[in-house]
């Protein structure tokens, strides 16, 4: 155990810069990685201002932050693919490589997945980290650590979009602008799809997804989702429907939007059940799909940047040093539509 | 048209033998087919017994049936795969072939599809039909009259485990031994389960079902379903999950049964919206399919048949004759558990 | 049947720009459309050189072009999506909406096509065309008639990218930098892929298809493709490989690139059968996809030309009047590196 | 390293029963098993005939075999789904869960995989193995040693029909009934198809092939299979070929076998490479499979033994005891039509 600086949930509303003892010794198939840029998650704030999600409960002190970037310092024997002085990212979930779900190549959905920020796993916000080399990613060159550190959440958009079993060329709507709908829209259009309607009460929120070309967005204040999904498809109905807002009501009329065969992806978790019709999903015989973090997306997301068929710097609303931490988390308690992603820089 | 004797069923209740109007010239790429025999659906009783399934109400005089087979007595000039003397099923459902849907292959979801005694659309409890040679099929010499009319309800069954995208030996659980899980259970063995768990709280039905090598029947009065398939699954859960009770109460548990990556097939169809546990499944990444009827789904069903691999016969609970259609109504009405399938033969 | 002046190839090596007698009547279900642009299709030259394509042989005059865009100027009683007036682009493929294959939904492999300037069909390089309404779609008012008569060639790399199975962030191989693979290309890209690695010999086009983000050229003169693909994938192989250049000395090699599970789509047709190495695939488990023309891609490839996802500017080398149609023809025998498509425009 | 007696091919053409030094000692996520029934594979014979397949030379003494059946003897202190004295069989592929492609979900193409009985691995014929428990199968009461030592040729046959995405009742074509064909034609009928049309020269591999429901044996020197697959089809075509004879002359005329759209799995391996018709598959959109060895099949194959749905003791030909273990591989040598497949047992 080595006593590094870290920002500590301390408990529900309490936040700490200060120091705390963590295991740094880096294992034959880890490698150390001094982290660089971390993003701020709508998970972390979430457990700073209600001290749990579902069934997670933050009990002791936790570190916060699993999204992030840095560089390799230390590397185990066992390590074939990476170096000291590679820039990288991490996934923050560890799976148990021999559980059944994990053979089965579906390691997300592994009930033994370890991952940063969720109680009590330890997260990121601090200066290094051990990780397994596995789930460390390289950048290529023209990535920034800030883009590196965005790979987390939008490789949760390309789950969504993996899952949607996307045909090129298809017409998406994405319920909800946040920053979920708007990684979940841009992995869509890089997923293959030619459009994405996004649709949002927040103006702010659709003029940044707007940024993205293919986006359509519609304020739902000022117009009806369905006629303007029928008046942009000749009336069949969208290929996909990304349900990305987690608003029970979403689900009272999302069946309208489909076309006959097409496919709901539940992205946002509303906290209870909601009201599924199935009848109509019957009669347009309806494929729902749900997701769970992601399996497999991180290489394909940095080959997404790397290409440049992908730009997130948009998507960053502003930039906080370490020692403003709790600042940054502060911010994003206001919940600002206008910020999509703000990220803080160790150093 | 011509006046022929037929089951209509003048108003809700109201069950007459009787002359009535029909067309009977064959066009060019129509067969007329005498009619052998036809089954006896839920569907046509609940006409008789509600006047009306959903938005389809019976304001007219409508004649019933719809899962039958006979034999065909001419053909049409642009009819080429058919000819005078061929034993024959019907498909009751007519799409329009130019429509979008059927284009893409999925004829059964166009809504101007006209189907057999759906109303205002006669049925074909009559002794002659006329009918497109696109949608009549041959019956090879071992599969007889009363399985050729089996054959639309197991088409149901077909297109669920179709939609279910079974994987060899996968492990299935069918909620619902009535005669739509029954033919469900069957036809999602046929299509590669090892295992079919079928739950109900009717033994008799249960009985029935356990006939079919691979049914693992559990009466639910007795004991947990849950229990049951974790048990019978190492705790993983089952492949796939066919909901054929139509019950609401059926989706307030049905997400412990899958297992991770695992699917849901809606085959009932409840009334209302029912509840939706979208976390769960999401922690599962559970995918949901629906299905509406079937298409492409009777070649496939008469080879499963025609090469033994499938046989229906265990499932005529009783034959009733044409006279005696009526009392054949009023069977199904009482809803013994031990019925599955009654039929009427017309000669 | 009325006299219409038309591109007719009279015989091999033979052209001529002359009246000829076509049928101009309006079905209930068909449009009559005023050509505007057509392209030249490689298979038009071909007919054109050779006489003939495989079993396609010109035994009579045949008037040239399938690749056509243009304006609805007269509209059947039966159609309801178009008006006079409606800027259009038309599948030059009409297949028996009543094969076993359309009802499939695959009507590209119905054996009863008939295709535009396939012996014996007459094209488009005609003023007028009547055409089924169902094979004439409506061109947004941002997507031009030189776009529109882009969609039939897009369509095949459509036809390609989706047969592929992109998985979203998937790194494409192209052999092969001609018309047909860089449409390949900039399909797969806009289909999913983060990049799309295309080889050829010839610089010039290799220069075309690099102006699409995401593409990654390699000169195949200078450089070992399998070690390209290897030092771009970490040695493990692209995800995709388009096999577009047709030759056999292609298929010798083919199988050092894909990954483990990959998938191989052959889109080069090449005259003789080619070497496949079955064992090869199978150490890696390939799966080998083949396309013929295309189905149901019209809508979808204007959809990414509309949404500005994909842009076919680029390729327009050269546009000649219809005057000029014969010297449009002898440019593209010259088969100049640097052109992709050539078009004619009618008025 | 503890001596044990063993089946051992000392080189090309020379087998002894005699000891051998083998590792013993379980590993915490191992198990040790008493080996009950091995059975007689061809690759076991090809080494035994040819010293050699493929890259794999047999340089140095190996133990034969890989097709086992036992009784866990001990427990590592990891393993949890296992205890002493549960009879089990064996995956005798043992992959790292670590590469790429295990991590895929894809551990047969992990090229890391260490394999029984190919060299310079030691199989099991021998009274006792050590094995990693997560590749160690309880067998349910009602599958016997001889049927759980089955497991392994079966799952080949498993991974083709998995391969082949199969639809309920879809009609197959086998080339070739040797032990390979057959496995293939029971697990495609299991795994959904209504029909195996089973092709061969050998009538006495046809005749065991038939003795399944579903089976309709051809012998191509009598019939024409092409003309059959048309009768039995309308024409149409098959809509899966299983490709399992490996000889060069099958892929000369296999496209003629599919439908349009239909899909061809390589199971056989011929030594070179093949004549592949690239252009009839595309006129016919035809997808190519390709399989090695297996993945995720045993608990599969195991639940369709276990429920009846599938039973393989028809093709246990004869049984020898270890001691005779040298003339079973010599009765494996005269590969006699009539023998599928030869067993030894341990006691």
């Amino acid at each position: 155990m080595t006593k590094v600086r870290a920002l500590v949930l301390e408990r529900q509303h309490e936040l700490a810069l200060r120091d705390i003892d963590l295991p740094m010794a880096t294992g034959r198939d880890e490698v150390k990685i001094k982290i660089h840029t971390v993003g701020v998650c709508g998970s972390d704030v979430h457990y700073y201002t209600h001290g749990k999600i579902g069934p997670f409960v933050v009990n002791e002190p936790m570190v916060l932050g699993h999204e992030a970037a840095g560089t390799v310092v230390e590397v185990g024997a066992g390590v074939a693919h990476l170096k000291v002085g590679d820039r990288v990212c991490m996934e923050p979930g560890i799976p148990d490589p021999n559980s059944k779900a994990s053979r089965l190549g579906m390691y997300n959905v592994d009930p033994a997945v370890v991952f940063w920020a969720t109680p009590p796993v330890h997260g990121v916000l601090t200066p290094y980290v051990v990780h397994p080399a596995n789930y460390t990613y390289k950048l290529p060159d023209n990535v920034s650590f800030a883009e590196g550190a965005m790979v987390e959440p939008f490789a949760v958009g390309m789950q969504a979009a993996t899952k949607a079993k996307i045909v090129p060329g298809d017409t998406a709507v994405v319920l909800g602008a946040g920053p979920i709908g708007t990684m979940v829209a841009i992995a869509a259009l890089a997923g293959g799809c030619a459009r994405a309607i996004v649709a949002d009460l927040a103006q702010p929120k659709l003029d940044i997804a707007a940024l993205y070309q293919g986006v359509i967005p519609v304020n739902i204040r000022e117009k009806n989702l369905v006629e303007e999904v029928k008046a942009l498809t000749d009336g069949w109905g969208a290929d996909v429907i990304f349900e990305c807002s987690g608003s029970p009501k979403a689900w009272e009329t999302i069946m309208d939007l489909p076309r006959p065969g097409g496919v709901i992806v539940a992205v946002g978790l509303p906290v209870n059940p909601v009201a599924f019709d199935v009848s109509t999903a019957s009669t347009k015989e309806l494929r729902i799909e749900s997701v769970f973090r992601y399996a497999h997306q991180y290489e394909r997301s940095i080959a997404l940047l790397g290409s440049g068929r992908v730009d997130l710097k948009p998507l960053i609303s502003d930039t906080f040093g370490f020692e403003d931490a709790i600042k940054a988390f502060d911010r994003a308690v206001e919940a600002r539509p206008s910020d999509v992603k703000l990220q803080i820089v160790m150093e």
